[in-house]
């Protein structure tokens, strides 16, 4: 029997199951700084530990993205190594602030199978769950990935498909975020003057910049994460497939494109929840990344007079200005479009 | 009313102003590892906690020039987002260590303004303030830089140009510096037995080594330091301009030349100031930097019987080996000079 | 008198001088975080502070080749800077565990010399030996290099050749190992179930994944070390050089291997020795590593029921899959090894 893990098939997940993923991580100041140095991020509270304190956290909060990353990485080998395609995220919210020196380990819960009527491949759902080291809940999020089947001759399962919501309600924001007080919050510091009550439903920034991304970078962050995906680390495989070519991990572009957003969102600190995000295009490196992002919708979230909730579209592009607002069209995408992200942000009211 | 920072133009700065710039950060062993990682210094003082306290610090300071680019990088969105160039530097001392954990954060006064004669851009001089937490002052120095005008049509201020050392004095130097424990240094640890005695006025040295620079790397330090300036991140944009290249960050090549200068300057061990720089050309990605310095004065400093302070001019090319000592000629460089640095550092007596 | 170091020819090397290495290195989290960025590695104990106090450490240990990189980093501009080639290593203990927080330093005794009947060149032995800010032994090893003469008219020592353990025996293994309490150890969180007595002599394990190395990757972490080698570096020199391209440090590989045999050896949780290793050909940025393992031999520590001893044959390939393990032959190795290492690591029993 080899000891290789060769993961998992359609046929090897049934809902109901839980899965515990390997490789605990305690998240350290060298994890924070490496996350910076790669996308160049410049949020106040998750930068200072002095400004953190001065609006009601113990010290700085890691990046949630950076929490989403390191959860995310360890489901790989046990949910995707034979993914073809990863489908979507919903639900995802962020329910405890992690710090410097905090254990995070994930759990996945299978929440549904469906075979593709090709009879090669299936879907499935998970619900997978970050907790820190005292086992309290730091994100949970669902998504869904299309795996191989081992035998295209097994019989499919009972297809089980839950029902995701289009967005995380207002009423299910804001756990991983103390009191803020507002009255310690710096303006100058934080790098805008704008906060809740001036953003409008509609309204869209350009966040103008745009960063190129290099092999080495998606790599070493993708290694950060503990992700262990095949195509983005393979030349020599990937050089005989589809695109030629080594695939950026999705969640580097997302942050890439939180990372561009403060031009524009500048207290907007928080991510709240993910409502979902499409990856519409691949990224390869030598692509340089835009972004530009719509305020979706904006809401009071219910006992909370500190911050508010920024429903946010933002779209990132390849080699592509975002001046005009390239993002969905009724049929697809405008050329150059590789994201479509649809998140809440807390920001101070 | 866009939310994006567009940067300040050459009417929006006024003598007798101050910038609060953004984004406090607070220093972490990650960011010193990375700092190690990117240019491979080797100075005891700053890579060993035991050495450092050896010799009378409470622990290893972080390397002075990391200092440096943090505070600087802070100040681009204000002062250098619509710069044309970059003129010059003066006046930088440095005033009080900066250990893991310290928050720096950056205000500028600006304390000259001058338009030029074709009506179309000016240069304003500001003085820059890097504090730590408490309100301390860990760094300043006067940069000057040419900066566009909105308007071309709009009249020129009265000029104003303050008058800057041509080196900072003696009496001026060792602020950041505790009292060195000289019997405490250990000269086999350090690197070399040379100290202040050693060194004469005219004295060249060949630093020998050369460092290849990579895309991944000089972005990577330049998005460590929050330094937001576009000619360094976007190919997208800079592949159509004047180069054709992204331009590396100029203080990336200082901290090149400065650990490369660890060979032949091992108890050099502290940036005591630093008189002026001037970045001949532009490094670009792929070029190979080798550096050679001068001493260009010793002095003693006054009320300090436990470190003398050398003048040093860091010479730093591409593609370009230092033996033959390229610098500066009557009229201009010699060939492959990129950098001129003019700095003081303390030295054990 | 130059003040650069121009390295030791073979004429500086006597049996019984002890060489003292510059630059103390305090160990932080940051370099932990960017040896895990590098590498990818997803070892449990090494990871997560939480798993390692649950099995009986004080905290996650530094990784031991991390810690090996560091101790031998220093040993490059006293020893190997006019080194023609690196022969050999042998008799590689690791004796005390590393924890964030310590300073290592590493000395070395010439324990021979034998110059080549060419008269040319001759090879010095040292035996290595980091130690942390208590003066305790973290590790040592054995390390035969070919050093340039610096007159070919000198005369030849007498030549001193000790001898050395083909491999370390069990009784000198685990020093570096706190008791482990297996009833801990949640095989889930390590990532896999096998433990000492799944393992067979023979048994053979391809690691399946490969990575691509980039430039920037090999000098960031070489940097990391401050291991000073030139062919690693410099581009210029090296492009005229006999292969016209930097060589990777084939301790990057050693890194890269180790980390790949994660799918395999998930529990192999620590490096006990390193019997030998030999760099097979080099490697040069763009190839895709590849790895596959040989247990040699299995073998109870005296004195120990927590842990059993694997002896690991890892070979490191480039551009070349190892699913049919591509190793030693009679003469010479197959196409595309690059590395050979022989090691001990500890597996719960």
């Amino acid at each position: 029997m080899s000891k290789t893990n060769p993961g998992r098939y359609f046929e090897d997940f049934a809902v109901g199951d839980t899965i515990i993923h390997a490789t605990p991580r305690t998240v350290t100041s060298g994890d924070v700084a490496l996350y910076t140095a790669l996308y160049g991020s410049r949020f106040a509270v998750q930068s200072s530990d002095a400004f953190a304190k001065t609006i009601g956290y113990a010290k700085a909060p890691v990046d949630d993205m950076l929490v989403f990353h390191i959860v995310f990485g360890k489901t790989v080998p046990d949910i995707s190594l034979n993914a073809v395609a990863n489908l979507g995220y919903a639900e995802c919210r962020f329910l405890k602030p992690v710090f410097v020196g905090d254990t995070l380990s994930t759990t996945s819960d299978v929440i549904g199978v469906k075979e593709n009527s090709n009879g090669k491949t299936g879907v499935v759902y998970v619900r997978s769950t970050g907790r820190d080291q005292t086992g309290d809940v730091v994100l949970e999020y669902v998504r869904w990935v299309m795996v191989r089947k081992r035998d295209e001759a097994s019989s499919a399962p009972d297809p089980v498909v839950p029902e995701l919501a289009n967005r995380v309600a207002p009423d299910g924001l804001g756990q991983a975020c103390p009191a803020i007080l507002n009255s310690g919050w710096d303006y100058d510091l934080s790098g805008a003057p704008h906060r809740f009550s001036d953003y409008e439903p509609g309204e869209r920034i350009d966040h103008v910049d745009g960063m190129t991304v290099e092999e080495a970078e998606h790599m070493t962050a993708t290694r950060l994460y503990q992700n262990t995906a095949k195509v983005h680390f393979n030349q020599f495989t990937e050089g005989q497939g589809r695109f030629g070519r080594r695939l950026i991990y999705g969640g580097h572009v997302i942050s890439l494109a939180r990372a561009l957003s403060f031009n524009g969102l500048a207290n907007a600190f928080h991510l709240l929840a993910i409502n979902g995000g499409r990856h519409v295009a691949p990224l390869f490196a030598g692509g340089t990344v835009f972004a530009w992002s719509k305020i979706e919708e904006t809401a009071e979230i219910p006992g909370r007079d500190d911050i508010g909730a920024l429903r946010i579209l933002t779209y990132a592009t390849v080699d592509q200005p975002c001046a005009a607002f390239p993002g969905r069209q009724e049929k697809g995408f405008d050329d150059g479009v590789i994201l479509e992200l649809d998140y809440w942000a807390a920001i101070p009211r």
